[in-house]
């Protein structure tokens, strides 16, 4: 997939819509993949972004030792993928691309890979962490942004050309949107 | 619309996909309406919910006084409403509800109203609240939640009656999400 740079300033646009997000993290010698539907943009610029992880995942020591994050933006077509990033453990599938038939990206700034088949990729590092008990929101912020050429134009998400954004309602069911709506004030 | 009371433990769902928000605040003389993308669900049970806001808006002061919050979850056909609430700033326009012909329904649980149009309500009350600067992260408890007794059934949103989920591009522009997808890990 043809992707480009996104300027830092549009990059919270690529998650805005509310999409699910398969979280990649590495140390240069393991990684591994984790869906979140949990996540939220928290500043615009400088870019950063949170998302909520369990501290009992077999991601999160990376997280904790590398402070490094890839967050990869899938499309309706990777729901499968979504959901077996995120029903099985790193602990049981310690090759969660070669399992789920995914493609490894090195990234620019960040050890974790990024994952290729995504329609954005975003490197973050880990810039603060809010305990929530048996879980943590983790803020980190956006340091390169990049999204495929045709569906993201403009600073904007196009949803002409066949882009299904993908949102998750709970266990298997997600749903998707794959249409613009531009609203007027009433 | 005839909403019925949602699980405790199901509350997260109503905003898992990632659905722009309404959120009300009040204090029983006055009241506000404005619009949040930025949110995210970051405890399942007890359910809490966290939402990104400008300290400068004129919503704050009520949130900081009241520390409660309606959040209301439009669907695709209150996308105007949405942008206007989104606009305008309460300074200027102080019935909101009037403005943009939204009715007011008393919560159960908190002062702020609610917004009768809305598909769900969930009633909050602020538990935490992280420093960001110009804007913060307000975490509030879900203290009550009703949905249309149509549209979300047994805990979850059914999207084959017609339901189109709201979520926010950017600006003007949003996307409405109205087909369920059921994923199978590959």
């Amino acid at each position: 997939m043809d992707k480009s740079d996104v300027k830092l300033v549009d990059a919270y646009r690529l998650i805005n819509p509310g999409v699910v997000l398969l979280v990649s993290v590495g140390d240069g010698r393991a990684d591994n993949l984790f869906a979140v539907a949990w996540n939220v943009p928290v500043r615009k610029d400088p870019p950063m972004v949170g998302i909520v992880s369990s501290k009992g995942h077999h991601s999160y020591p990376f997280i904790e030792r590398t402070g490094e994050l890839g967050l990869n933006v899938p499309d309706a077509s990777l729901a499968g993928q979504v959901l077996g990033c995120g029903k099985t453990s790193g602990r049981d599938v310690p090759d969660k691309f070669a399992r789920f038939g995914l493609t490894r990206q090195p990234a620019e700034r960040i050890r974790p890979p990024l994952v290729a088949e995504a329609v954005a990729n975003l490197e973050c590092r880990v810039c603060q962490v809010v305990d929530l008990g048996s879980s943590a929101l983790v803020m980190a912020q956006v340091l390169r942004a990049v999204a495929s050429s045709e569906h993201f134009r403009d600073g904007q998400w196009q949803l002409d050309r066949g882009l299904r954004l993908l949102h998750h309602l709970s266990g298997d069911r997600f749903c998707a949107s794959e249409q613009m709506l531009v609203a007027k004030v009433p």
